[in-house]
C-alpha cells in the first residue's frame, strides 16, 4: 500500500512530507493507522544529527496513537479495528528481561529495532523509487499508516481520544512512571523535579498522583511557573534568583533534602545537583533526561555512602502493554491531566512548524492528527 | 580512674602506649572494660593524616567489645556486667533518621562525635597533665577502659569471645550488611565483589549466606584467592590477567552482569567498574570503600537509564543495637565464621604492629587482647 509519511531523509533538514511504499504486516506483525503523534524532544535529537545511533532515510515519530487495520500470522491478541499506542519499549513477557520482574527493558527485538529494522532483518517502508527508509524506535509514527510488532503495541479503551493519549506514547508514561515505578514515591513524600518541560510536568503530576506533600519545581524559565503549579507544583525555584549553593537551598526548602529528585534536564551538571539534594540517609535520584553523548556524571561517592541512590529510569519503568493502558484509564477517569499540555495541533504537512515550536520554547507539546 | 591506652598524639606517628585519666559516665553515659579491638584500615587512614577531619590527640579505635562496668544516670538498657561492642554508628530510636525506617544513619550524636566529644561537648580522657584527649568515632577501643553514651552500645550474648566478636563492631557488619540490609541480595543471585580485604571476604561470606549462586572475586593480589574460597568464593578475577575490559570480562562471566557488585577498595575507578559491571536492568553496586579526601566518581549516565543502580553503604546499614546482637548470634551459631580473618593476636603494647602488618598486606585482621 502507499502511505504519506514525513520523511528525514538526512540529519540536520526538515522532514519532507512524501508518499512511501508500506508493505503489509507479516507474522507477528501488525499494519495501525495513526491517527495522531507527538513531536518529543527525542525526536528532535536523532533529526539533529547529535544522536550518534541516527540512521536515514527513516521515518521518526514514536509517541502515537492509532487503530489496528489488519494483523499478520500468528497475531493473537490484536484484532482490526482495536485503538492501540506503539510501544519503543516493548512487552514480550518472555525474554529474561521481561521475566524478571525488575525492569521494563523487554531486548526481544533490541538489535533490529536499533538498525532501524522490523525483527525479520527487513523494513516495511520504502520511497516510490524503492529505496528502503528505515523505522525508528520500532515505532515510525510520523507515517499515516506503520507496521509494529505485536509485542510493541498496547490495547486501549476505544472511547479515548488519540489525539490526547498519543502523549502517553512517551511523554506522560515517562514522567508518571519515573514517579510510580522508578522511585515507588509514597504518600507524605517531598520531591523536586528539575526542568519544567513536557517530562517535568508531568513528573510533577505524578509526585500529585502518589500524595506528594512537597513538590519542588527547578527552573531557569519562570514562565514555566503558572503551568507547572496547576500540575500540582508547591515551590518554584528559579537557580538563577537562589543567593548562594542551589543545593544547599533545595535541602533547606524540602526540610533535610528531597526523598525523590528527578533530572528531566539532560544536563549532567543538573543531574550531579539533583543527587545531592536528595535527604541523607534515604533520598534516591532518578535520571530521566537523556545527555549529549559522551557526557558523563560524576560525584563524590560519600553521597552514596551516606544513603543517596542514584537511579535512571527509560519509558518511566512501564511494562508499555501491561501499564500504558492503565494510564489511559487514568486520564480517562480525570486522575491526570494530558489536555494542557497538548499546546499545539498540526496537519502533517506543518509538522516542521512543531519543531520550531519546540527549538523556540513556545510549545510544551505539538501534536500531529492525521 | 586511670587506664591504659595507645594515643595517637599526632598524625603520621605511631601511637604511644601510656597511662590516661578517665573521667566517669555523665548521665546517659557507660563505663566500658574494653577486652579486645581490631585494627581498622578507617584507624590507619586517620592517624596517617590523611582523614581531613581527623584531630589529635586522641585515643582511636572503633572495632572492640567489652564489659560494663558502671552506667550513668538514667541509664536503663544496660548494667554492670553486660557484655558489649561499641557502635560508632549509634542507635537511638528517637530521632527523625531512626524512626524512618529507611537509614541506619542515627544523628542524635552525629555532631560532637564528629568534634572527637561525647554528647556534652566534653571529653573523657585527659593526659596526666591534664591535656585533654578526643574520642574517636565515640568509641575509642584503643584504650583499656572507655566511655561511651547507652544508644552506641549493642548489648550482645555472654558466651561469645570477645577477641572474635570485637570484628562485629566494624569490618564483619560493614561487610555482610551491605549483602543483607543494603543490596538485599536474594537467593540465586550472582555477585561480584572488588577488593579481598577484610571487607571483601566478608560481603562473600554474606552473599553465601544469602545464597548466592555465583560469587566473583577481584583482586590483583592472587594471594587472595585461597583465603576468599574459604569464604565461598566461586570465581577469581586478576584484572592483571585479564586480556581486553575487565568490565566485559566480569559481564560474560556473570551471563549478562552481576545482580550486585560490591566496591571494597575505595578506589573511584573500581567503583566504577563495579556499577558498569552490573546487569543491564536491576544490577546495583554498592560502595562500600572510603575514597581519599576529593576524589569523584563518574560514568555515563546512560549506564543508569538502562536500569543499573549506583548505591553505598555505611556500617552496612546496620542498625546496630538491633542487629549486632544478631551477627553475633549468626557467629556463635556457624552461619559464619570469622575466626580465619584474624590472622593476628597482639597486645596493646605492640599495637603499632598491627598497623606494620596491615601495611605489608600480611593481616587480614590484627586483634588486640587487654
Amino acid at each position: 500500500m502507499r502511505t504519506r509519511a514525513a520523511v528525514a531523509l538526512e540529519a540536520g533538514k526538515p522532514l519532507e512530507v512524501m508518499e512511501v511504499n508500506l508493505e503489509g504486516p507479516k507474522a507477528g506483525e501488525v499494519l495501525v493507522e495513526i491517527k495522531a503523534t507527538g513531536i518529543c524532544h527525542t525526536d528532535e535529537f536523532t533529526l539533529s544529527g547529535a544522536d550518534p545511533e541516527g540512521l536515514f532515510p527513516a521515518i521518526l515519530g514514536h509517541e502515537g496513537a492509532g487503530v489496528v487495520l489488519e494483523v499478520g500470522e500468528g497475531v493473537t491478541s490484536l484484532k482490526p479495528g482495536d485503538h492501540v499506542i506503539p510501544l519503543y519499549t516493548p512487552e514480550c513477557r518472555e525474554c529474561e528481561y521481561c521475566l524478571s520482574g525488575k525492569t521494563n527493558l523487554c531486548q526481544a527485538i533490541r538489535s533490529t529495532q536499533g538498525q532501524g529494522l522490523m525483527p525479520d532483518g527487513t523494513t516495511r517502508f520504502s520511497m516510490l523509487d524503492g529505496t528502503p527508509i528505515l523505522h525508528y524506535m520500532g515505532c515510525s509514527t510520523f507515517a499515516n499508516h506503520t507496521v509494529l510488532p505485536e509485542i510493541a503495541l498496547a490495547k486501549v479503551r476505544e472511547d479515548a481520544p488519540f489525539d490526547k493519549i498519543c502523549y502517553i506514547g512517551c511523554g506522560v508514561t515517562t514522567g508518571i512512571g519515573a514517579v510510580i515505578n522508578t522511585a515507588k514515591a509514597e504518600i507524605g513524600c517531598r520531591g523536586v523535579v528539575f526542568g519544567l518541560g513536557g517530562i517535568g510536568l508531568n513528573v510533577i503530576q505524578g509526585l500529585r498522583m502518589a500524595g506528594a506533600d512537597q513538590i519542588v519545581g527547578v527552573d531557569l524559565n519562570p514562565d514555566k511557573k503558572a503551568m507547572a503549579e496547576r500540575f500540582g507544583m508547591t515551590d518554584f525555584v528559579n537557580p538563577a534568583e537562589v543567593e548562594g549553593d542551589l543545593v544547599a537551598h533545595l535541602v533547606e526548602l524540602t526540610k533535610g533534602g528531597a526523598d525523590y529528585s528527578f533530572d528531566a534536564t539532560g544536563n549532567v551538571k543538573v543531574m550531579r545537583d539533583a543527587l545531592e539534594c536528595a535527604h541523607k540517609g534515604w533520598g534516591e535520584s532518578i535520571i530521566i533526561g537523556v545527555a549529549p553523548a559522551g557526557a558523563e556524571i560524576s560525584t563524590r561517592p560519600f553521597q552514596l555512602v551516606t544513603g543517596r541512590v542514584w537511579k535512571g529510569t527509560a519509558f518511566g519503568g512501564a511494562r508499555g502493554r501491561t501499564d500504558v493502558p492503565k494510564i489511559v484509564d487514568w486520564y480517562m477517569d480525570g486522575k491526570i491531566e494530558i489536555d494542557p499540555m497538548i499546546t499545539h495541533t498540526l496537519s502533517l504537512d506543518d509538522i516542521n512548524k512543531g519543531f520550531d515550536l519546540m527549538h523556540a520554547g513556545e510549545s510544551i507539546r505539538s501534536v500531529v492528527v492525521f
